[in-house]
Protein backbone atom coordinates (compact mmCIF):
# COMPACT_ATOMS: atom_id res chain seq x y z
CA UNK A 1 0.00 0.00 0.00
CA UNK A 2 1.06 3.94 -0.73
CA UNK A 3 1.09 6.38 1.59
CA UNK A 4 1.97 10.23 0.79
CA UNK A 5 3.06 12.13 4.33
CA UNK A 6 4.41 15.07 5.51
CA UNK A 7 7.52 14.51 7.06
CA UNK A 8 8.91 15.18 11.01
CA UNK A 9 12.10 16.25 11.91
CA UNK A 10 12.87 12.22 12.90
CA UNK A 11 12.80 11.20 9.43
CA UNK A 12 15.59 13.62 8.57
CA UNK A 13 18.15 10.58 8.49
CA UNK A 14 16.00 9.30 5.77
CA UNK A 15 15.38 12.19 4.03
CA UNK A 16 19.20 12.64 4.00
CA UNK A 17 19.86 9.03 2.40
CA UNK A 18 17.82 10.20 -0.18
CA UNK A 19 19.04 13.15 -0.90
CA UNK A 20 22.81 11.25 -0.56
CA UNK A 21 20.77 8.39 -3.43
CA UNK A 22 19.45 11.37 -5.79
CA UNK A 23 22.96 13.16 -5.88
CA UNK A 24 24.36 9.69 -6.81
CA UNK A 25 21.97 9.29 -9.50
CA UNK A 26 22.60 12.69 -10.86
CA UNK A 27 26.46 12.05 -10.79
CA UNK A 28 27.39 13.90 -8.43
CA UNK A 29 27.90 11.71 -5.66
CA UNK A 30 30.10 13.89 -3.80
CA UNK A 31 28.38 17.16 -3.54
CA UNK A 32 26.35 16.54 -0.41
CA UNK A 33 27.69 18.39 2.13
CA UNK A 34 24.54 18.73 3.94
CA UNK A 35 24.29 17.39 7.53
CA UNK A 36 21.49 16.08 9.80
CA UNK A 37 21.40 19.41 11.93
CA UNK A 38 21.01 21.57 8.59
CA UNK A 39 17.50 19.90 7.70
CA UNK A 40 17.09 19.93 11.11
CA UNK A 41 17.59 23.80 11.50
CA UNK A 42 16.16 24.93 7.96
CA UNK A 43 13.25 22.58 7.90
CA UNK A 44 12.03 21.77 10.94
CA UNK A 45 12.61 25.05 12.71
CA UNK A 46 10.84 28.32 13.74
CA UNK A 47 10.95 29.86 10.24
CA UNK A 48 11.21 26.37 7.54
CA UNK A 49 12.73 27.11 4.14
CA UNK A 50 10.80 23.76 2.88
CA UNK A 51 8.79 21.04 3.66
CA UNK A 52 9.54 17.28 2.75
CA UNK A 53 6.65 14.58 1.34
CA UNK A 54 7.49 11.58 1.89
CA UNK A 55 6.02 8.59 0.00
CA UNK A 56 5.74 4.63 1.74
CA UNK A 57 5.41 1.52 0.46
CA UNK A 58 4.24 -1.11 2.96
CA UNK A 59 5.53 0.78 5.58
CA UNK A 60 8.83 1.52 3.96
CA UNK A 61 10.07 4.86 2.50
CA UNK A 62 10.12 4.74 -1.03
CA UNK A 63 10.76 8.07 -2.14
CA UNK A 64 10.25 11.81 -1.27
CA UNK A 65 9.84 15.47 -2.20
CA UNK A 66 11.38 18.76 -1.30
CA UNK A 67 9.61 22.05 -1.75
CA UNK A 68 9.47 25.93 -0.80
CA UNK A 69 7.43 28.22 -1.96
CA UNK A 70 8.48 30.53 -4.42
CA UNK A 71 6.57 34.19 -5.91
CA UNK A 72 5.89 35.15 -8.95
CA UNK A 73 5.90 38.66 -9.66
CA UNK A 74 3.79 38.70 -12.98
CA UNK A 75 0.71 36.75 -11.12
CA UNK A 76 1.21 38.10 -8.49
CA UNK A 77 0.97 34.78 -6.06
CA UNK A 78 3.41 32.16 -4.72
CA UNK A 79 4.66 29.44 -6.32
CA UNK A 80 5.76 26.20 -5.54
CA UNK A 81 9.38 25.11 -6.33
CA UNK A 82 9.92 21.10 -6.64
CA UNK A 83 13.69 20.86 -5.33
CA UNK A 84 14.46 17.67 -5.25
CA UNK A 85 11.66 14.67 -6.01
CA UNK A 86 13.39 10.97 -5.94
CA UNK A 87 12.38 7.23 -6.03
CA UNK A 88 14.29 4.20 -4.77
CA UNK A 89 15.51 2.67 -8.17
CA UNK A 90 13.84 -0.86 -7.21
CA UNK A 91 10.62 0.93 -6.35
CA UNK A 92 10.09 2.73 -9.83
CA UNK A 93 7.41 1.88 -12.27
CA UNK A 94 4.75 1.99 -9.38
CA UNK A 95 3.35 5.50 -9.61
CA UNK A 96 5.08 6.34 -6.41
CA UNK A 97 6.61 9.82 -7.87
CA UNK A 98 3.20 10.49 -9.67
CA UNK A 99 1.52 10.31 -6.78
CA UNK A 100 4.11 13.04 -4.98
CA UNK A 101 3.46 14.83 -8.22
CA UNK A 102 -0.21 14.88 -7.80
CA UNK A 103 -0.09 15.59 -3.91
CA UNK A 104 1.98 18.82 -4.90
CA UNK A 105 -0.24 19.48 -7.19
CA UNK A 106 -2.93 19.99 -4.74
CA UNK A 107 -0.87 21.88 -2.22
CA UNK A 108 -0.60 24.03 -4.79
CA UNK A 109 -3.64 24.68 -5.36
CA UNK A 110 -4.62 24.68 -1.90
CA UNK A 111 -1.97 27.19 -1.35
CA UNK A 112 -2.88 29.59 -3.98
CA UNK A 113 0.07 29.40 -6.14
CA UNK A 114 0.09 30.24 -9.37
CA UNK A 115 2.64 27.95 -10.58
CA UNK A 116 4.17 24.25 -9.54
CA UNK A 117 7.45 24.36 -11.28
CA UNK A 118 10.85 21.93 -11.31
CA UNK A 119 14.11 21.90 -13.09
CA UNK A 120 15.23 18.60 -14.93
CA UNK A 121 18.83 17.66 -16.53
CA UNK A 122 18.64 18.04 -20.41
CA UNK A 123 19.51 14.66 -20.75
CA UNK A 124 17.18 12.89 -18.15
CA UNK A 125 15.19 11.82 -21.16
CA UNK A 126 13.13 9.22 -18.88
CA UNK A 127 12.36 12.47 -16.46
CA UNK A 128 11.64 14.66 -18.97
CA UNK A 129 8.85 12.45 -20.63
CA UNK A 130 7.43 11.60 -17.00
CA UNK A 131 7.06 15.42 -16.76
CA UNK A 132 5.59 16.15 -19.77
CA UNK A 133 3.27 13.35 -19.09
CA UNK A 134 1.84 15.18 -16.51
CA UNK A 135 1.38 18.63 -18.49
CA UNK A 136 4.47 20.01 -17.81
CA UNK A 137 5.93 22.88 -20.13
CA UNK A 138 9.49 23.09 -20.66
CA UNK A 139 11.17 26.37 -19.90
CA UNK A 140 14.02 26.34 -22.76
CA UNK A 141 14.32 29.96 -23.52
CA UNK A 142 14.83 30.22 -19.74
CA UNK A 143 19.42 29.64 -18.00
CA UNK A 144 19.85 29.85 -14.59
CA UNK A 145 22.72 31.60 -13.20
CA UNK A 146 24.73 31.06 -10.19
CA UNK A 147 27.24 32.44 -7.45
CA UNK A 148 28.67 30.32 -5.09
CA UNK A 149 31.45 29.95 -3.33
CA UNK A 150 34.90 32.26 -4.08
CA UNK A 151 32.57 34.20 -6.85
CA UNK A 152 30.07 34.98 -4.23
CA UNK A 153 32.06 36.39 -1.72
CA UNK A 154 34.61 38.10 -4.41
CA UNK A 155 30.74 39.66 -5.34
CA UNK A 156 30.27 40.50 -1.64
CA UNK A 157 33.35 42.19 -0.89
CA UNK A 158 32.94 44.98 -4.28
CA UNK A 159 32.33 48.44 -4.18
CA UNK A 160 28.64 48.53 -4.55
CA UNK B 1 23.99 59.94 -6.03
CA UNK B 2 22.92 56.18 -5.65
CA UNK B 3 21.15 54.79 -2.59
CA UNK B 4 20.16 51.21 -2.34
CA UNK B 5 17.38 50.58 0.72
CA UNK B 6 15.23 47.86 1.52
CA UNK B 7 11.62 48.63 0.61
CA UNK B 8 8.59 49.32 2.37
CA UNK B 9 4.80 48.70 1.98
CA UNK B 10 4.40 52.30 0.51
CA UNK B 11 7.00 51.09 -2.22
CA UNK B 12 4.50 48.62 -3.65
CA UNK B 13 2.79 51.08 -6.36
CA UNK B 14 6.56 51.72 -7.84
CA UNK B 15 7.35 48.32 -7.79
CA UNK B 16 4.69 47.15 -9.45
CA UNK B 17 4.96 49.95 -11.92
CA UNK B 18 8.66 48.39 -12.20
CA UNK B 19 7.34 44.82 -12.75
CA UNK B 20 5.55 46.08 -15.64
CA UNK B 21 8.24 47.24 -17.44
CA UNK B 22 10.07 44.49 -16.76
CA UNK B 23 7.85 42.64 -18.49
CA UNK B 24 7.35 44.73 -21.19
CA UNK B 25 11.38 44.02 -21.94
CA UNK B 26 10.66 40.50 -21.82
CA UNK B 27 8.02 40.42 -24.39
CA UNK B 28 5.22 39.53 -22.28
CA UNK B 29 3.99 43.35 -21.79
CA UNK B 30 0.33 41.82 -20.68
CA UNK B 31 1.60 38.64 -18.41
CA UNK B 32 1.10 40.79 -15.28
CA UNK B 33 -2.22 40.08 -13.46
CA UNK B 34 -0.48 41.19 -9.97
CA UNK B 35 -2.44 43.93 -8.22
CA UNK B 36 -1.11 46.13 -5.29
CA UNK B 37 -3.11 44.12 -2.63
CA UNK B 38 -1.28 40.86 -4.21
CA UNK B 39 2.10 42.64 -3.42
CA UNK B 40 0.87 44.02 0.09
CA UNK B 41 -0.02 40.45 0.92
CA UNK B 42 2.81 38.20 0.04
CA UNK B 43 5.56 41.06 0.49
CA UNK B 44 4.84 42.77 3.71
CA UNK B 45 2.47 40.46 5.80
CA UNK B 46 2.92 38.13 8.76
CA UNK B 47 5.27 35.29 6.44
CA UNK B 48 6.42 37.27 3.45
CA UNK B 49 7.52 35.57 0.74
CA UNK B 50 9.98 38.28 -0.89
CA UNK B 51 11.65 40.97 -0.24
CA UNK B 52 12.72 43.93 -2.55
CA UNK B 53 15.57 46.03 -2.67
CA UNK B 54 15.21 49.67 -4.78
CA UNK B 55 17.96 51.90 -6.02
CA UNK B 56 17.43 55.33 -5.71
CA UNK B 57 19.47 57.97 -8.14
CA UNK B 58 19.31 61.39 -6.75
CA UNK B 59 16.02 60.45 -5.11
CA UNK B 60 13.99 59.52 -7.53
CA UNK B 61 13.43 55.14 -7.92
CA UNK B 62 15.71 53.20 -10.43
CA UNK B 63 15.08 50.19 -10.62
CA UNK B 64 14.94 47.14 -8.33
CA UNK B 65 15.71 43.32 -7.12
CA UNK B 66 12.99 41.10 -5.66
CA UNK B 67 14.70 37.77 -4.27
CA UNK B 68 13.38 35.15 -1.69
CA UNK B 69 15.18 32.57 0.15
CA UNK B 70 15.22 28.75 -1.26
CA UNK B 71 17.35 25.90 0.14
CA UNK B 72 20.02 23.62 -1.44
CA UNK B 73 19.63 19.88 -0.61
CA UNK B 74 23.18 19.19 -1.24
CA UNK B 75 24.49 21.75 1.05
CA UNK B 76 22.14 22.00 3.48
CA UNK B 77 21.53 25.74 3.59
CA UNK B 78 19.55 28.34 2.25
CA UNK B 79 19.96 29.98 -1.08
CA UNK B 80 19.16 33.27 -2.40
CA UNK B 81 16.57 33.39 -5.53
CA UNK B 82 16.50 36.55 -7.58
CA UNK B 83 13.09 36.67 -9.17
CA UNK B 84 13.39 40.00 -10.84
CA UNK B 85 16.10 42.39 -11.67
CA UNK B 86 15.46 45.60 -13.48
CA UNK B 87 16.72 49.10 -14.14
CA UNK B 88 15.05 51.88 -16.01
CA UNK B 89 16.39 51.77 -19.32
CA UNK B 90 17.20 55.43 -19.14
CA UNK B 91 19.42 54.84 -16.14
CA UNK B 92 21.14 51.78 -17.30
CA UNK B 93 25.41 52.10 -17.98
CA UNK B 94 25.85 53.78 -14.20
CA UNK B 95 26.59 50.73 -11.87
CA UNK B 96 22.56 50.34 -10.84
CA UNK B 97 22.24 47.04 -11.55
CA UNK B 98 25.90 45.90 -10.18
CA UNK B 99 25.23 47.90 -7.18
CA UNK B 100 21.90 45.41 -6.39
CA UNK B 101 23.85 42.70 -7.57
CA UNK B 102 26.28 43.38 -4.90
CA UNK B 103 24.16 44.05 -2.36
CA UNK B 104 22.60 41.24 -2.89
CA UNK B 105 25.24 38.69 -2.63
CA UNK B 106 26.03 40.88 0.66
CA UNK B 107 22.41 39.34 2.29
CA UNK B 108 23.64 35.78 0.70
CA UNK B 109 26.61 36.09 2.29
CA UNK B 110 25.33 37.69 5.50
CA UNK B 111 22.29 35.12 5.61
CA UNK B 112 24.67 31.94 5.03
CA UNK B 113 23.40 31.06 1.92
CA UNK B 114 25.14 28.74 -0.30
CA UNK B 115 24.13 30.15 -3.31
CA UNK B 116 22.70 33.25 -5.27
CA UNK B 117 20.90 32.26 -8.58
CA UNK B 118 18.58 33.67 -10.93
CA UNK B 119 17.17 33.32 -14.60
CA UNK B 120 18.07 34.67 -17.68
CA UNK B 121 16.66 34.66 -20.95
CA UNK B 122 18.77 33.19 -23.65
CA UNK B 123 18.42 35.72 -25.78
CA UNK B 124 19.65 38.85 -23.71
CA UNK B 125 22.98 38.64 -24.82
CA UNK B 126 23.85 41.67 -22.85
CA UNK B 127 22.45 40.56 -19.20
CA UNK B 128 24.37 37.12 -19.88
CA UNK B 129 27.52 39.14 -20.74
CA UNK B 130 26.80 41.29 -17.36
CA UNK B 131 26.06 38.53 -14.87
CA UNK B 132 29.10 36.54 -16.70
CA UNK B 133 31.27 39.39 -15.53
CA UNK B 134 30.23 39.29 -11.83
CA UNK B 135 31.46 35.51 -11.33
CA UNK B 136 28.26 34.04 -12.35
CA UNK B 137 27.89 30.40 -13.90
CA UNK B 138 25.60 29.44 -16.61
CA UNK B 139 23.75 26.41 -15.61
CA UNK B 140 23.17 25.09 -18.92
CA UNK B 141 22.40 21.46 -18.78
CA UNK B 142 19.29 22.58 -16.31
CA UNK B 143 15.74 23.48 -18.11
CA UNK B 144 13.05 24.21 -15.84
CA UNK B 145 9.52 22.31 -16.40
CA UNK B 146 6.07 24.34 -15.44
CA UNK B 147 2.54 23.90 -14.59
CA UNK B 148 0.41 26.29 -14.34
CA UNK B 149 -3.12 26.83 -15.08
CA UNK B 150 -5.90 23.63 -16.28
CA UNK B 151 -2.74 21.64 -16.05
CA UNK B 152 -2.03 22.26 -13.00
CA UNK B 153 -5.31 22.16 -12.05
CA UNK B 154 -6.04 18.67 -13.96
CA UNK B 155 -2.93 16.91 -12.23
CA UNK B 156 -4.29 18.30 -8.76
CA UNK B 157 -7.65 16.19 -9.40
CA UNK B 158 -5.98 12.95 -10.71
CA UNK B 159 -6.24 10.10 -8.87
CA UNK B 160 -2.88 9.72 -6.78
Amino acid sequence: MLRIRTATPGDVPVILRLVRDLAEYERAPDAVVAKEEDFLRYGFGPAPRFSVLLAEQDGKVAGFALWFFTFSTWRGKPGLYLEDLFVRPELRGRGIGKALMVELARIAVREGCGRFEWSVLDWNRPSIDFYRSLGARLMEEWVVCRLEGDALQSLAEREG
